[in-house]
């Protein structure tokens, strides 16, 4: 990636979460909170969402909280219910640094780490959903179909809390989409607004997409059934995809047909071309 | 249908509703909320919703009113409108009852009723939609966009109210449905996230698509102009429909064209298969 | 347009805003609140967004916060720093008047002004994005951000503040819509759920679609890179377009070709036909 | 009472509650309310509460819940729950009316019974008392206790569920009001701000006073233990007393003495004479 | 006044209020705010009514509305009519300062201008019943007596907004204050919790107390009927007073005597000493 | 004390706190919100204040958040605060449970632990002045003088955060107490409604009353200046108390007077017996 705003060998490297990336993320979010005290209009919310906060979890639990709360589940249950499961959980926070470092590195538009943390809600939209899988996993249906759905219904996402994801994830604009029970993502992918990962009713079981590491599913794609996308490729915009695409491939069209193979200099989900061209 | 988790032969039954099943079902709705009273995340939402109420009609009433209420218009005054009309429009509950019904038995993600009840986006669209559509008979044409808009808000749905809609309907995950003015859909239908069912402007008057019975209609499929989509239909994943479609006929593509004929013995709404190939 | 609900000579003067459509609008929405004083539904709402107001920069300032309000960026907070950018910049009110005005007169589905006033998200986000642009162009970049933000979640709407948007714009049903940073739109324009003026990440600077006056964008449709949209030129619903479009041409499909060019009596934006016949 | 603004002789007869009474009452405020209307400052009060409501129990429902409601017990909830204990004890509402109209006639500041209804915390809090009362009476202790508790919080009076309370009631600015346990008052009472009707620990039982019919208890008096403050009784501000008092006999001092008897010709609790002279 | 932290001369001169006084105060209090941003328990009030407030009026109508807002009357609207009051009427905020000028002064216990400002509910209580006042004066009795029934709600401070009431006014910790319709308050006057201002039933029109200047009314003081208390006259703790207490004069008891007379070189509001002895 | 739905001895030992206590009387709160569930009216409050809490404190920041938070202080920010200061100083908690200990015991009419926890604003509000007062002797004046504020608007008690109180107090109906800077209560003190323990502005510095242990302060009492109450003395209802009080000895009247002295045998403040024979 050849953004001037970033190192690009520091995006590739962070994809795969580690602790001292969420604590150099959490400084950072501190930094750029001191530099946005003087706006009014995002004053109190710096106040209570980094200023107010002694670790980078419980920040992470206030804003989640205040989003999807609701007037029977109110902010404090929630805070304390995520912030628990993140607690209880240490991995989850270096995912959750690495989401937002690659989303800061891959996107242009976004002039610090500051404003993917607090408005991106294709960031917000999956961090949830990593502690609504911990809570899926510890037999918790109730409570992480809660997640899935304020999710839903907040951030127009909608993701099936058994659903497995990767780290280094960038979910850019991220209205519509829809990942099912049984699909999985790699390390390091990009998916943008309108894609859907989905199944098909005939299958009961494992119905919906493996998608590898280091993929970009462009805008308006459709991928369906229980297909592999291979390491590296990239699915174009407005594109239906029904079978497997091979490592370093690109497809587009409706049906998906391969348009591109074989480009190992360049990891799709970092370079972030939706063209078909490519 | 062949999910192990349900009956299919009720399944096609139920497309019709009837009090009965409004029973059944609201007894359901108890049964898996008292298995649900140990989880500290949803207690107080079951404790509001199915406990605190009295009836299938106050229950839904009340849930409508927490997700749309608005500062102005609080959720006292909702509830109390919505659930006026319920009560006066008594089949109204068959048709939610039947909607719920078929959604539990349709997807296989869904481990109870209470699940679709209180977290599907697109169930509780639709049940607003059907008051929406009860007020807009009666001319409250203000209060009738009332409710359309903030279903288009909150669950990134927008069906207008005078669209006529039959019972036993799914509509999964449900992002960016738009249904318009004068659509119609039969009984026993699947809709999909961001299907349109779209007019053009050159015609004013009935200008949008007519759907039959069973039908299902894939993810991401545009349907516009006053078509007509036969009973037991499909719509693949991303099509654009400008044409009629005969019944047991599958179409797909931009635009779409017939891919299959005649199958008889499935009807795609219950069977859910999203695919081109059948 | 032929609709038989407005004027169509008044329709393509508004597309440029003057005073005198803000004043013209305000007193209409004053007259449409009149009528729906008696419907209990709406009453609240209509008191506080319409009575309680003195000027129609007031009304809109209260019913922007309204909907976009936080917990830790209250109502009260937002109504006055969107009220300070409309009093600042005289001309916006004049945009929001041609907006709406178009509105009502490109969707036949609409009974009066004070619906799309009220209920329209697609109307409303596009107008809390110009407060945004304004915050954009004096360096306010968090309270941008913010706007930018909640627009997205509350109407599952992504512009980014940095882009340029003409005066006279539909933006109907809106679900999904995403605009990118370096886009540009003219004059008289109308666009549906789930457009994408995209950018790819290869180009760092200019990267986004500069779409023309009088254009039409269709339900779904994919516009990718730095690419020109002509004056008064068709896009078909659920196309893919990769490359410029001239002038009074319709383009369809994935990827986008031409179907049809020379039309020079019918602006699309006005004529609004979705189909790809035309 | 020779105040103009009311009739002397129906002040007398309300004092014993009739459903005639409540319908007339419940008819007077619908009658201020349309005269209200034009006040912006009230316009979503009446609306809310009057306008709203389609009895004089729910509209009593509602404005003693949008009072008293907490972050875990909201409104609705209350609101039902009230309105189920007004629905069930049809003679609450004559008490209620009765209540209202003798504040209005012995209040020469009220300028009609709206403010009262809406706006004196003395007559709230005795009405929401009276629904303790019957919560308390069908063994809902922590029920009753809640509503005591609120009515202390919110309007600075405290009176024990178990009290028993007769109707006629003014308890005029009513901060600092506490009654116990077993404490007894009559019909057409009048009590003032810093009033206590207190016990003895010593006793356990039947150990607080118990008031007559037509009795004045003035500013700041203290009355405490199990004693008998006769018909038509007086207590001037500021006393202690800590003996029975006769009927028509004033009391004054600390502790209390005698100052006047005998005089057969004024209902103190209507004539509302808090000097020690008379 | 000894006190060491103030400036007596400065003391007896606020009590005639000038807006270089409200200019001095809302500086001084803008100070205290920047000396406050570090405690995190009230960073987000003082954000939100010192930082983000442009004149002193906004700051008092936010502080004001965020208090005795309801459901039905939300913040906004409150905001708006208090701050229209203050705008019209600006001798107003001259006596705002003086209040909050000498209750710093004459109460050790306040460290700064801030403390009595925000969190002094007899200081708020004042000024709200001054804005009532002038819609009591303006016809408006319904918005006056929705004022006078919050403070009452709130601040368990009972002022009818037909009271007169002067600058320079101390009312420390004012739980159960009663001032009654017709009561006149003169400048420099000090009243403590519990002190009633009462009228008798018998008298209709004119029949509360009329305080001079320079008074002490004490705590728990009950002060009956239309007398007159003299200029630097003192009312001791627990006293009922049924007739003119002269200038100069400290009266005592139940009801009250006078204990002492003539000391021209204190004035006892300010002097605040509240025993009988002196 | 002779009630018999407790135990005398252990009444008179818990007046001193110890952990013990606190551990057996969170034990009892959760055994009575077990038999709490079942009413509709207080299953929410059970639910989020004792069933959704792991510690004693955890549930009392909680229901002291609830309780005063405000538009700007919202209730998480206040109970993270308050819970940090009961873990900072973990004797609080055991005062904390002393209070309620001796409040149940003293109060016949408390059912059980839980009313006096959730419904005695009495009880809260002395113990949020304890955490107010750790805030002050930590040097955070806002912070404290916020949460007295609250308190007294609130629960209409006003305690200076500077103010000394020991352990097991009952602070019954509790509407109008209040306590000055340099005050100090002892242990196993009862306080009724309407007592001032207040200064004179004469004297700065030591300037409010020293109340021994077990001494019982009746109704509306007021007790002013730097004067001793001694151990086991009683100050009877509606006295005004200007000189020292000798242990074991009661006073009365206004101005106070011994009326008995010498009573070794009884501990007035667990007697409560407020009349002034005794």
């Amino acid at each position: 990636m050849t953004s001037t705003h970033h190192d690009a060998n520091a995006s590739a490297s962070v994809c795969t979460a580690d602790p001292s990336t969420a604590t150099r993320v959490w400084d950072q979010l501190s930094e750029d909170a001191r530099m946005s005290r003087d706006e009014p209009l995002v004053a109190g919310l710096v106040l209570d969402l980094i200023d107010g906060c002694d670790t980078f979890a419980e920040s992470l639990a206030r804003l989640a909280a205040a989003r999807i709360a609701t007037p029977e589940i109110p902010r404090h249950v929630l805070t304390k219910e995520i912030h628990a499961v993140l607690a209880a959980h240490p991995p989850l926070m270096d995912a959750v640094a690495a989401d937002l470092q690659v989303s800061f590195e891959r996107n242009p538009a976004y002039p610090n780490h500051l404003v993917p943390y607090l408005f991106a809600k294709g960031f917000l939209g999956f961090q949830i959903h990593r502690v609504a899988h911990e809570m899926w996993n510890a037999g918790r249906v109730m409570a992480a179909s809660f997640l899935q759905s304020r999710v839903s219904e907040v951030f127009a996402m909608d993701i099936h809390p058994a659903a497995r994801v990767g780290s280094g994830i960038l979910a850019d604009h991220a209205t519509g989409i829809v990942i099912g029970e049984t699909a999985v993502m790699g390390d390091c992918v990009s998916i943008l607004q309108g894609v859907t990962l989905g199944g098909t009713g005939k299958e009961d079981g494992d119905r919906h997409p493996k998608v590898g590491n280091g993929v970009l599913l462009s805008a308006g794609s459709n991928i369906i059934g229980n297909i592999s996308i291979g390491d590296n490729a990239k699915v174009a915009a407005g594109s239906v995809v029904l079978f497997d695409v091979p490592p370093f491939t690109t497809v587009a069209g409706v049906p998906a047909k391969v348009v591109r193979v074989g480009e190992p200099d360049v990891i799709p989900a970092e370079d972030m071309d939706q063209s078909i061209a490519r």
